[in-house]
């Protein structure tokens, strides 16, 4: 931490400030410059809360240096976090690309079965799908719950294929725990502090989207509090963040891919289904995501998406998932991931 | 609803839209112009999940009509909603602004009384204070959980004074509840939906935060959630949205004032605390909100801003909020709100 | 500017940086703390193109401290600038509120006549309407030209009114300044750079729209660039950003005005009509700007909204225009500037 | 377009609206709903201004339904438009993908022509280089002028690769046109209507940056200025837009290349330097850039970024820019337009 002085700065003004660091412990080193003086702050800084010292007579501005996120920088750990998931899968540093596929929400029993095959033949790894959903509107679909689960896990012994889902309320952790492979925190919970502190007590993997108006720090923040209760199992998720355009639903932010795999350790996958909202560009955008260097992908597929009970204008039909793996296996081969 | 078919969709997309939209009970009113049909359609469409007609063959568009919102709306409900709070406190309507002030999170007992007792004093009708408090960072302090809520109930006791606590976890509903007169869901659980379903069971009025990102039709839903189960007693507040300006924390929209009160019956109150990040801008910008017409303000007041333990940048000391009051008191006089 | 080495820098990186600002004639005050070295650089920065340090090895992050604009600043010129208008007007400091209305676009003689009178007896001080129109559409209707100057100067004979209308193009500034009263740059035109030098060497007072995307810094700059001309007569306009919502067509950022008082020294207007698109919304956006210090405001009326060539949704007919003024006139006297 | 009416309009309201759309020539076509009156608008539109409609008693909204980009759309001219250059290269549709290559400015003779031969040795087609910089400081380097488009000349003589270069001012486009093959409307000048439109008098292919914070639609109209003045060469550039993250200096918005496939004719190019600003970026971006389905890249490459005068960050060295050359031809190929 740098603190600026203002150029008119008194100099009881900066004896103020260096008594007040000095008595939190604090060491200060003073560069007294023509201009202006400029204090640096040295021991532990998590003793001073963050913009209190703006407060104080003849501050100009307090400059923080050390990042807020620790055990999630790649500063902390240097090599890459490779997440096992059952089966000997592996996710992050130079594995192979994950694709995560499968509907949007668990509609039935037959159509998440169907689903899982079809996904499966088609080259995913990982079987989606929702059984508490996260709607706008109280009106909407909510999910089939556990039955959804128990639909999920007959899936996963049929195709073999870990099945993610997602987690909404710290009352249901136990419950979908037993049947995921993965914990999905969604993105309007992504800064549900207590939900991730409660999932990073399980031993379960969790999966993290950012919230669609979540900095790239905000996002690392959640990962920590996951971590800091003892799981390191995370996997990131990029899903668009809200902009003043709108011809798509949200702006899918593909370069958080190359600055998550610098400031971080942790993989990070897109799900170009949400990030974009259109059937259409989830082909592109996945290409896409692969070249940028992504380490998964999360795409929603159904069986029929004009049937589907919710996200059908972003799913892919069966046809058109085949077709974007076959592009996606290319890329992937280039970009040193196949 | 109405589809508006692309120009050169042929009759049989527009009859298998046609036949669609009947084998689910709805009616359709059909017309023909010369550059394109466009579909009108009559009956219950909460049995269409919005855009999966869009997928249909030679649609170019779905216009949505009827507002997502219905509870919330003022096309449902023409009269304001009054929210009765203790001691006959009423807030919305053509009742005096209200002022909520103290601090952001609940420190000990003392100062908590002490900032209660001084507020009350400078006019201010409602208490606020922090005891589960969500952070960025898991490394801060988190609040002191019931032991607040306790310090809280002692100063009401005190003053007189109701009081406001946020509520994070769907497992501490009751236990919050039992000591604070209005729930506070907080900026960051706009969407959390179990939270807003588990709240809207209780009795307590509920006031409800707008994400950093969100719509206002997306605050107008986290309403709906809450009244569709029952309890309607609602406060929308505004507290600042993300854009791509940062010389503030948030950028504080006014205009929702305006905009809420034409579309919806519900009281709304602005936190400039939250929505500017500085103390400086909290008074001319409670000014502005009383001007735009809000039925309340939330204000962050500590005794010593400097040594608070969360968000002293942007509280305001005694002195400060007394001279506030002051304004205030003369604007809310000139709209009819004083 | 402060050079903050990474933690791991070697000594020959620190001493590459020292002898590059050396070369450049800057003075460095290097300090060594326990996790990393930081570099303060003292003399005219002016030298060092921003950015390109951070190229160099061990360089972790440049940090800018000294602010990119200087002329509107109000540490470079401490008191506020006070911009004389014809008639004795003055704008800015302690003066009086100062009202400019008028319509969108000089649409025909008479109309911009009658809007002239009529708004000169509501207590509109000056006279605004558009003869060069920057439309987003080449289909729009785009303005009468020298015409439309020509109306305005007659509707300024007849009221006594000075005259404010946009200059989009530098071939036009002379004939513009030839009629004009106040050089209005428009929103999309806030970082023409050649534009606003141009305009610079004039000596007619300068308005400038803060661009729709544009950060206050960058309005700060674009005052800059016409300051540097040696033109300081310049009038700030805050007329909305666009961010994700979209209920309003911009989101009016009130906080800019308590932030740019602190900033800098010019005066700050408030556009409302283009800030919201809505006239509904101008009346309350009105009193907040006000209520929240600004200099002044910017208000479309039009004698009969429903038949405006351009922006007649946002535009304010007689008798909405004359119960504003009535309002505002309270609020004024409230925050010192009746 | 479609008018909506209130649910509870009057007839009187239905029949004010319909004589009023009758009486400028246009055909209405009316539905009576259970709920709600429809009314469709059959002929020249351009009769209204959009939104004084909505000013009508009992009109709830007002729908737009035809775009309002026409010789930009698909829908217009459904075959790709190929932008014809020097010496036979071809830009859109199937054609290869075309980079565009060089420094952000040119800064003297010699390094422009280093630039230019090594670019062009790595598989470049065309060289950029800047002779008037659009700089948001008035204190920064401003481009060599008429000298740096002599040298760009003299760099196209020795390599044969055309040149692309902005123009700033309408003062300027004969001068600008007399060297360049390409002219470049920056990101700052997206609406700056005037000089669309006199480039658009002009028959050199016009590249128009994004604005940045331009919708899809802006951009669509801002190539319509253009057009609708007989230029249909037009290149369009997406380069980021700003967004609430600021981990990047924008936010490169990729999906907008197939959407501009769908919606538009015309070829789309995307500049990674100024759409992340960090080198680093570069990359990574350009692959997915190609993966999406651009037609093309601008790239900023400096023969020693460390010492630019301007975008030293963003700047890739020969050596970088040859590695991204192989990484792409790889991708281009996938994507079938190697």
């Amino acid at each position: 931490m740098i603190i600026v002085m203002k150029s008119n700065a008194a100099d009881t003004a900066i004896n103020n400030v260096e008594d007040a660091l000095k008595s939190l412990g604090l060491g200060v080193h003073i560069s007294k410059g023509a201009q202006r003086t400029i204090i640096g702050v040295i021991g532990d800084k998590s003793k001073i809360e963050p913009g209190t010292i703006e407060l104080m007579e003849g501050v100009s501005e307090v400059v923080i240096i050390s990042k807020s996120y620790k055990l999630a920088s790649r500063e902390f750990k240097e090599d890459d976090t490779i997440v096992d998931l059952p089966n000997g899968l592996k996710m992050g540093g130079k594995n192979p690309v994950v694709v995560m596929a499968g509907p949007c929400s668990v509609e039935n029993e037959e159509m998440i079965i169907e689903t899982a095959k079809a996904v499966k033949e088609m080259g995913a790894q990982v079987l989606r799908g929702g059984a508490f959903k996260p709607r706008t509107s109280p009106y909407s679909f909510q999910g089939l719950g556990e039955k959804g689960l128990k639909y999920l896990a007959k899936a996963r012994e049929i195709t073999g294929l870990p099945i993610i889902t997602e987690v909404m309320d710290t009352r249901d952790i136990d419950l979908v725990a037993k049947y995921a492979d993965i914990l999905q925190i969604g993105a309007r919970n992504m800064q549900n502090f207590v939900l991730l502190k409660e999932v990073g007590k399980t031993k379960k993997p969790v999966f993290i989207k950012r919230g669609p108006a979540s900095t790239m720090e905000e996002l690392f923040m959640a990962a920590e509090y996951v971590m800091s209760e003892g799981n390191k199992n995370i996997i990131l998720c990029e899903r668009g963040i809200k902009t003043m355009e709108n011809y798509t639903r949200n702006t899918l932010d593909l370069s958080l891919i190359p600055v998550v795999k610098r400031e971080s350790h942790l993989p990070i996958v897109v799900d170009p289904s949400h990030g974009t909202g259109l059937w259409r560009l989830v082909a592109p955008m996945s290409r896409a995501a692969i070249a940028a260097g992504a380490d998964g992908l999360m795409i929603e597929v159904h069986p029929n998406p004009k049937a589907a009970k919710s996200d059908g204008p972003q799913s892919l039909n069966f046809d058109n998932f085949k077709k974007l793996m076959d592009d996606i296996r290319g890329i992937a081969q280039i970009v040193g991931r196949g």
